[in-house]
């Protein structure tokens, strides 16, 4: 028989396009999960508290990091370090959970190019640029630097929907999480995920 | 904004894996599907229905519309020609319907081939030979040169389980239900659904 497996669920898609709402209701409906954590090597801003919201840690101990091989990926992001320790993601894998990402297309390249068996991706985005402009700015966060940069990357990121496996519009809520929940919930019923010969062997002894 | 998409979703696995069970617990649980039925030439068995079963047809009709292009698959099995016309699944698909095939190996294959951008496929098995032997005995309904048939069909087949997007273990009705109908419910947002160029002109303008 075989053993519940684990898998990778990435998401990427523009700030402001609701991922962050749309996967509190999937923790919700799925269990067995482990949100993978950034380490970054930038300071905490108001309110960040390490181990929630990020690892936070030195340049020093990051590039030695990088040298022993224990990022899955890394990238140096307006001056700072951002990436993605590997220990934690290999025990959860072992652990049968779905392995949740949330990162840019760039780092949704080098997790699929590194662990593309186990991976399943998901682009989510507002019905349209204007909706994004909107929510940018109606939040209230950021500055209108932060929004335009935001903007310039969500025009940019878009571009590359189709290297995803599946395309969200997140024009309504409900349906949204629904359709991630799914994903979720099949992330680890993936034909690649079992190990052809041995499933053979097991099923036909 | 996008309308609502289409999707064809394959189905396959030995008879005896539970298919028609767990299409049934998908039909309460998605709306709007079409479920694509075969024409067959061979004789309706007792208690097969036309329109439910099969569209029973003859010899000359059904290679009438081999030749004006009518068949999206056909195959001529012990004698007998079966196949799958078009005309059906394209309205269905044009309607934003998920189309449900139940078909094998050989029909997966050449519904990917000619309609890829639409299709998400899942092979469903029993959790061993042995459990399907046991099914096929104990539901009575096939003589043992059917059954003994089914096995060598099933064991051919397994082989090709990573030719497909998803594999399912059907050892639990209820999970193996509710893997199936996440499936279905997100056919429709697989990313190459959705044309790059009308997608971005539609995002961005």
């Amino acid at each position: 028989m075989m053993e519940n497996k684990g898998a990778i669920l990435i998401l990427s898609g523009p700030s402001g396009c609701g991922k962050s709402t749309l996967l509190k209701n999937v923790y919700k409906e799925i269990d067995e999960y482990y949100f993978s954590i950034s380490t970054t090597t930038r300071e905490p801003r108001v309110g960040e508290k390490h181990g929630v919201d990020y690892l936070f840690t030195t340049r020093e101990e990051f590039q030695e990091d990088i040298k022993t091989g224990n990022f899955l990926e890394w990238a140096e992001v307006h001056g700072n370090y951002y990436g993605t320790s590997l220990k934690p993601i290999k025990k959860a894998l072992n652990e049968g959970k779905i392995v949740i990402f949330d990162i840019d297309v760039q780092g949704h390249d080098i997790v699929r190019k590194k662990m593309d068996k186990v991976v399943t991706s998901v682009f989510i985005t507002t019905p349209s640029l204007k909706d994004l402009e909107d929510r940018l700015t109606n939040r209230g966060t950021d500055s209108q630097e932060v929004i335009d940069r935001r903007i310039q990357n969500a025009k940019s990121e878009i571009r590359f929907f189709q290297k995803y496996d599946y395309f969200i519009i997140n024009d309504n809520l409900e349906k949204a999480s629904k359709e991630l929940i799914s994903i979720a919930n099949i992330a680890r019923v993936k034909s690649k995920l079992f190990d052809k010969d041995e499933t053979l062997n097991n099923w036909l002894s």
